[in-house]
């Protein structure tokens, strides 16, 4: 594939192209930095989001202590990029991947989560007979009912048990309040996420009592991020799509304060109805599922069906003299599973193209 | 990124990985090449799906007379693997499009759609200027209503101003029932794509009736094949995700005679409640929105909610003894939208891996 040249005005790129305003990304950056200074919280942001180690280097700069991962996959390629403080956030099971994650251990600072001991005990031997340790953390479930060990006594018992095993070195706790980012009632979701993070923090001071380290106290995603980041005793918090600031994030979860930096540039390639206009990007594009992506400057465009490789819109009367041909910008529904979708970034300021940057983590799901 | 061994058994492949049963896969292929030699219509199969040199190749060995592409950068992409006769089943719109559309001409034959003189009218004037020329089909709506133009009138004239511009060569028609694809009672299902082909086929026949060429009447995707495989006037069907056989196709199309030849190895990586497993692959790796992922010779377990990065399954009583490091093999939901979030097909006969196919064609969206 042919790159386009840099300095090329975002006008000629081919579309569809996944852009990044590079200023709106950098103000958004020292926003949430500023944002977790003042509350005397650490960052670590997720990566999911991005999988990009340019990205990773520009968050460490601005002061991000870390980065948060999705998959050992992602954590190997930040690793390969010079990123040592890695919190891979999902289970790591299966000796091939122990394997791996012992191999990223001689190089990078990885730290895992567990819920069972069972996945704790073959992380244990590995690292031990290597004569490595590993840091680990303890996964809460603080309401969502996916993965997490309930707190107070069930995570006291198994942060004990972990304790005791060789080759593991007891971190702390984490907890994912992601059932609650689209209350609509500001009071209602500030009362609910306070009462799931007080989970978390009362069986860290269960912890502390008992003897055990909890150095880390890690939660809070994008749109939680403003609520999260007052809970006075949390360590970090994970946000990592809020530097995108996608659609779902600004209306279904109602973040203010950030640039959307994530754009999707598409041109109309057919125009089959006065009300009805095709982009040359559908489903394997952009993800809409939990809110529609929005035209930028457009009120009068909505983003209708998406099939796999179409994308419909509805004119309202003040657009029909869309034409075959005109290029349109869409803010992405949601940030993290649109950009998987595509290869790199075309970043962009005034206008112009000054960098491409690799998905490099994409795909990366083993 | 560092590969397994050919030779490696499946059971010690690492997860989650996307993979292909190459015997299933080589008798579907030889089913539906012999269901087109018994009725006289030629294969185009598309490769939305895989987007692999190396299942094109196969395919082309069978008897496929050429690729459907779904995008002018995968049509690159079977173009440099050697592949030359390639429909691109999407229109081309805009400057730098056309360029490289121009370039793709001078290696490769590829078929255009049109359904409004203002697509063909850029290509005419690129094409013509470069002394060369490329074939084009019309596009119509058979009652999907997302592009095409009109059977009839509209397109017979549409069909005359393309045949009047110098570098297009009109080749034809092209239609696409995918509205049709999920109704349930068969005789209805039979009787509207019957009526939807007659609207492709009653143009077909007021084109050469008024002296325009119309060599190519191309429809049928996967979900109609067995119907659509039978209408007497249409030249060559598209059906390309037949080869893998989803749950989608099997379940909601009731497309039987093939089997599942794509899979998804997963491994449970969390038990938080006796009814619930969570495995290593969500919304990242798989996409259920058509129909749930089903787990392999396992009626007790069903494929529930998915996360991003997380799957959580429901366990009958008789499921509940499955233990954190168990592995499960998945029939994708809808394999069209899996297979891009993967990097790789994981080639197996008897339980053995024999080869890595890359996606090659993925994220080629522009």
């Amino acid at each position: 594939m042919h790159f386009p040249p840099l300095g090329t005005p975002k006008d000629a790129l081919d579309t569809p192209a996944l852009c990044l305003d590079l200023p709106a990304l950098d103000a958004n950056i020292r926003e949430v930095a500023a944002l977790c200074r003042r509350h005397g919280v650490a960052w670590r942001p997720h990566s999911k989001a991005h999988k990009s180690p340019d990205i990773a280097r520009r968050l460490i700069e601005a002061g991000a202590i870390g980065m948060t991962c999705a998959k050992l996959g992602e954590a190997e390629v930040f690793a390969a990029a010079g990123i040592s403080d890695l919190l891979i956030a999902n289970m790591i099971v299966g000796p091939r991947k122990i394997e791996r994650l012992v191999a990223l251990r001689r190089k990078a600072d990885p730290i895992v989560c567990v819920d069972h001991l069972d996945q704790a005990e073959p992380i244990s031997a590995a690292m031990h007979s290597a004569g490595l340790a590993v840091r680990v953390l303890i996964e809460l479930d603080v309401g969502m009912s996916r993965v997490g060990v309930a707190p107070g006594e069930a995570a006291l018992d198994l942060a004990r048990r972990v304790s005791d095993l060789p080759g593991l070195q007891l971190a702390g706790l984490m907890a994912w309040e992601g059932h609650l980012l689209t209350i609509d009632d500001p009071a209602d979701k500030a009362a609910k996420i306070e009462s799931a993070i007080d989970r978390l923090t009362a069986t860290r001071r269960l912890l502390e009592s008992s003897g055990l380290p909890c150095n880390i106290v890690s939660c809070g995603g994008t749109g939680s991020l403003p609520l999260t980041v007052q809970q006075p005793e949390i360590t970090e918090v994970q946000a990592g799509g809020v530097i995108f600031m996608d659609a779902f994030y600004r209306h279904r979860c109602r973040i203010e304060g950030f640039r959307h930096a994530l754009t999707l540039l598409v041109t109309v390639v057919s125009r089959p109805a006065p009300d009805r206009a095709v982009i040359d990007a559908g489903r394997k594009a952009m993800f809409n599922d939990s809110h529609p992506a929005l035209v930028v400057g457009r009120d009068d465009i909505q983003v209708d069906r998406l099939s796999a490789e179409h994308g419909q819109l509805k004119l309202a009367p003040a657009a029909q003299s869309l034409r075959i041909g005109e290029r349109l910008e869409l803010i992405p529904g949601y940030s993290d599973l649109t950009t998987v979708l595509h290869n790199q970034f075309y970043v962009l300021e005034e206008g112009k193209l000054v960098d491409i940057w690799p998905l490099a983590g994409r795909g990366r799901l083993e």
